[in-house]
C-alpha cells in the first residue's frame, strides 16, 4: 500500500499569508477561506492508491509480441522501449522504457474578471502519483481519451469553454512540450480563455486572482504540473502585478524588468535562435522505439512487480490500484514511472547590465520531438551522479548544491504529472550569482532575459515543462510576502 | 540510361530579361553575362546518371533482417517502411516507403553587398535527380556527413563562413522542413551570412543581387529547391525591391503592402496559432517505423530495379549510377525517389480590406515532425485523384485547375531536392480569385497575410518547403518585368 488517505492535508500555517493584499481582497475567496475549502475539499474525497502487481492490472497488459506494456484499446499510453543514439561522447547510446502517448491532452485554464480582476478558475484534483494526494490543478485537464469519453466517464467539466467557437476570448493557445526523459514527443495543449459569463461554481473548483496563485506557487506541492505550465503562458499583460504590489526589493524589481519587453539582453533574441538552431544541428539524436524485451542488455529487468534498472537507478515502472470519489471514473487500474530520486531544477540568475538574466541550458533528452529544449542552468537527478567522474558530473551542478542561503531566492518542492508518474519530485531552486561569476566553457549555455523566454512561449518545444514551472514560479517573487 | 549531358542547357531566351533594372545594373554580372557563365558551367561540367538494378548499387543494401535499403555506413540516409495511423475518415491508416535521414544538413547563403547592393553568391550545382542537370543552388548545399567529410570527399567550399564564430552576421538561422509526404521529420539548417570580406570567387559560383535572383525564380528549374527555401527566409528588409522597382502594377503593390509589418489581417497570429494548434490537437497522426518488407499489404512491391505501387501511383524508388566532373565525390551511386506525376502547388490569394491575404491548408503528412504545418491552398499530386471519387478530391483542386489565365499570377515549375528525389517536379500557382469567391466549410483553411507568414520563418515546422518556394517566387512578383 502505497497511500491511503481521506484527511491527510498537510498542516499549512495560513497565518503567513496575512495580511491580504489589495489585489487579493478583491478576490471571490481570502487565502484562509482557500485553505478552508482546500482542506474540506481533502476530507470530502477519498482516495486510495495501491501498488499491485501487473499481472492485477485490469485492461492493460504486456503485448506478446512487442513486451510493450498497453491498453487493450491501444489508447491512452504505453510503456515502450527506445534506444537513443547519440554524437556524445559519453553515455553516447542507450536503451530505457519510455512512456509513448501520441494524443494530445488539453490544459486550460479558464479566467475571469471580477470587480476588474482576473480570476483563474482552479480545480482541487487528486492524481494517483500525486504527493498528498489532492493539489491544485487546472480548469481542465483532459486527455483526448478523456473528452472523446473513450474510458466512458462522466463529462470533463468546463469543457466547452476550451472548444472551437466557444464562448471565450483565446489568450494563449499552443503545444508545449512535457519530461523528455521519461515521454516520447509527449505534448499537450496549452489554453487560457477568458469569458464574461456567469460561471456555475462547481464544489471541486475555486477562483482564484493571479496574486493567490504566486502565493500558493511558493508552497511544497500546492499546485500540480499542469497548473504550472498553463500560468507560464498566461500572457505577461494579464498578470502582471499592479505597481504598489511589486514593492520595494531589488530583486523583485529585477525579475519584473527582465520580463519586460523593453529590457536590454546581452544576446539579441536572434542570437540566441541561432545558438539554439546551431546546438540541435549539432547534435545528433536518433531514437527508435524498440520492444521493451530488448532493454535487458541497458540493464532492465521487468519483473512481476516493476521495471527497474540494475543499477537502481533512473526510475522504476510500477502498477497501482485507485480509488477515489471525485475522478470521472471512481476505481481503476494503471502503470505509473516512479523515479527513483528527485530532481533538481535551479535556475542560475544574475543582473547583466541592470538586466536580470538566467542562464537557460540547451538539453536534449532521450524523447524530446526537437532535438533540443531550452531548461535550467542544472536539470538533472543527482542521484545518478553519485558514483560518476568529476569530468560528467552535470555543469553547475555543485555550484546549485553549494550556493549559500543569502543567495537562493526561490527554493520549493513541486510534483510533477501525478497521472503518469508516482511521486515525482523536483526542486525548484532560482540562485543569484555573485558578480565576479564566470561561466564554464561549455556552449550549452546562454544568458536571456526572461522577457525573450517568455517570447518563445506562443511556439511549440522551446522551453521544457521544468522551466516553464521555474518561470511560473520566478512570478511568486514579484508578490510582496 | 536516364539522362547523360555535356552541353544539353535548355534554350532560354535571355532577351526576355533586357533591359535591366537599376538595381540589376549594379550586380556582379548582368542577366545575359549569367546566362553565358551558366551555359558555360554547363559545357565544363560533364554529368551522366544512368538508372541501375539495386544490386549494382556500391555501399548501399537492403539490410537482411529489415529490408530496409541502407548504406554501409549507417550515416547519410536509408529507404524504410513507414505504416500512418490518423483519424481521418478515409485513407485513415497506410504503409509507404520513407526517406530517413536524421542528421541536419547546412543550407547557407553568403550575402555581401557591392557598392551597397546585397549580392547573394549562388552555385551551378548537378543533383543526378535535376531536369536538365545544372541548377542554381545556394552557396553551401551540405549534409552532416558532408561537412564531417564522412564520405572522403573534398572540402565543401566558403562552409567556413557558416560555422559558428564565422567572420560575417546572421541574417537567419533557423531549422525547416522538407517533403512530409517522401521524408520521415527531415530537416535542414538553413542560414543567410553577411561578410565584409573579400571573398575568392570559384568558378562554380557567380554573384546575383535579389533582382537578379527574382527572375530566375521565373524560370522552369532554375532555382533549386535548396536555394528557394533558404531564399525565402531572407529577411525582407535586405531584399525588399526599392521603390522604383515596385512599378506601379497593383497586383505588385498588393504583395509588397501584404508582406509589409502594417497590414491588417483578417485574422490576428495569435488567432492563426490557435486554430493551427487546434488542428495539430485534433489530428491523429502516429507514425511507426516499420521493415520495408511489411508494406506488401499495402500495395508496395520490392522489385530487381524499383520499390513501386501496385496501383502505379505515388512513387517508386530507384537506383543511379551517377558521373559528376564538379562535385566533391565524382563517381557514386544511390538510390532516389522517383514521383509518379508531377506535383501541384497552388496558392489562391484574395485582397480583403485592401489587403492581399493568401488561403493557406494546414496540412498533415506521413512523415512531418509537428503533426500539421501550413502550405498552398491545393497542394497535391493530381494523378494520385484520378480515380478518386469526387467528395475525396483535395479541396480547391478542380477550382485551381479550372483557373482563367487572366487570374493567375505566377506559374512556374520547379525541381524539388535532385540529390534525393528523380525528376520531382512541381508546377508552381498564384491565383488571384474573384471578390466573390466563396470558401469551402472546410476548416483546415484560413486567411493569411504574407507577413504573418513571414513572421513564422523563425521558427521552424510552420510552413512547408511547398509554400516556401510559393513565397520566394511570389517575391518575384515585386520586381517590374
Amino acid at each position: 500500500m502505497i497511500e491511503s488517505s481521506t484527511a491527510q492535508a498537510a498542516a499549512i500555517d495560513t497565518t503567513w499569508y496575512e495580511p491580504l493584499t489589495a489585489s487579493a481582497e478583491n478576490g471571490a475567496m481570502s487565502m484562509s477561506d482557500f485553505h478552508s475549502w482546500f482542506n474540506a475539499r481533502t476530507r470530502a474525497n477519498s482516495f486510495q492508491v495501491e501498488q499491485i502487481p501487473f499481472a492485477e492490472l485490469r485492461g492493460w497488459d504486456f503485448d506478446p509480441e512487442t513486451g510493450n506494456l498497453v491498453h487493450e484499446t491501444g489508447r491512452f499510453f504505453s510503456i515502450e522501449g527506445l534506444r537513443v543514439r547519440t554524437n556524445r561522447p559519453w553515455m553516447s547510446e542507450w536503451g530505457q522504457p519510455i512512456i509513448v502517448q501520441p494524443e494530445i491532452g488539453v490544459l486550460g485554464i479558464l479566467v475571469k474578471r471580477f470587480d476588474g480582476v482576473p480570476h483563474c478558475l482552479m480545480q482541487a484534483k487528486m492524481e494517483p502519483g500525486n504527493i498528498n494526494g489532492l493539489q491544485i490543478s487546472p480548469t481542465v485537464q483532459a486527455t483526448r481519451s478523456n473528452y472523446m469519453r473513450v474510458h466512458g466517464g462522466a463529462d470533463t467539466k468546463y469543457l466547452d469553454y476550451f472548444r472551437p467557437g466557444s464562448r471565450g476570448r483565446v489568450l494563449f493557445d499552443g503545444l508545449q512540450s512535457e519530461q523528455g526523459s521519461w515521454f516520447l514527443h509527449k505534448r499537450n495543449r496549452n489554453l487560457v480563455v477568458e469569458t464574461d459569463d456567469d460561471v456555475p461554481l462547481d464544489e471541486d473548483f475555486c477562483w482564484l486572482t493571479l496574486d493567490q496563485i504566486r502565493r500558493l506557487l511558493l508552497l511544497d506541492h500546492m499546485m500540480n504540473m499542469d497548473s504550472r505550465t498553463v500560468l507560464s503562458c498566461i500572457p505577461p499583460s494579464l498578470s502582471e502585478p499592479s505597481k504598489q504590489d511589486a514593492g520595494d526589493d531589488s530583486f523583485t524589481h529585477a525579475v519584473l524588468r527582465s520580463s519586460a519587453g523593453r529590457s536590454r539582453a546581452v544576446h539579441d533574441t536572434g542570437e540566441i535562435l541561432s545558438w539554439l538552431t546551431e546546438v540541435r544541428a549539432q547534435q545528433e539524436l536518433v531514437q527508435r522505439r524498440v520492444s521493451l524485451k530488448h532493454l535487458t542488455e541497458d540493464g532492465w529487468r521487468v519483473g512481476p512487480d516493476s521495471i527497474n534498472h540494475r543499477d537502481g537507478k533512473y526510475f522504476d515502472i510500477i502498477a497501482v490500484a485507485v480509488q477515489a470519489s471525485n475522478r470521472e471514473v471512481t476505481a481503476w487500474t494503471q502503470p505509473l514511472l516512479a523515479p527513483r530520486q528527485p530532481g533538481l531544477l535551479a535556475l542560475l540568475v544574475k543582473r547583466i547590465g541592470g538586466t536580470l538574466h538566467a542562464l537557460v541550458q540547451a538539453r536534449s533528452d532521450a524523447g524530446m520531438l526537437n532535438i533540443a529544449e531550452l531548461t535550467a542552468t542544472v536539470h538533472c537527478q543527482p542521484g545518478n551522479y553519485a558514483d560518476v567522474p568529476m569530468e560528467h558530473r552535470p555543469t553547475y551542478l555543485d555550484h546549485a548544491l553549494a550556493a549559500p542561503a543569502h543567495r537562493v531566492r526561490l527554493d520549493v518542492l513541486h510534483s510533477e504529472e501525478g497521472g503518469r508518474f508516482h511521486h515525482a519530485q523536483n526542486r525548484y531552486l532560482v540562485i543569484e550569482v555573485e558578480d565576479d561569476f564566470t561561466e564554464s566553457d561549455d556552449d550549452r549555455y546562454r544568458w536571456a532575459t526572461l522577457h525573450q523566454l517568455t517570447s518563445l512561449l506562443p511556439h511549440s518545444n522551446y522551453l521544457t515543462v521544468e522551466l516553464r514551472s521555474l518561470m511560473a514560479s520566478m512570478r511568486s517573487l514579484t508578490q510582496r510576502l
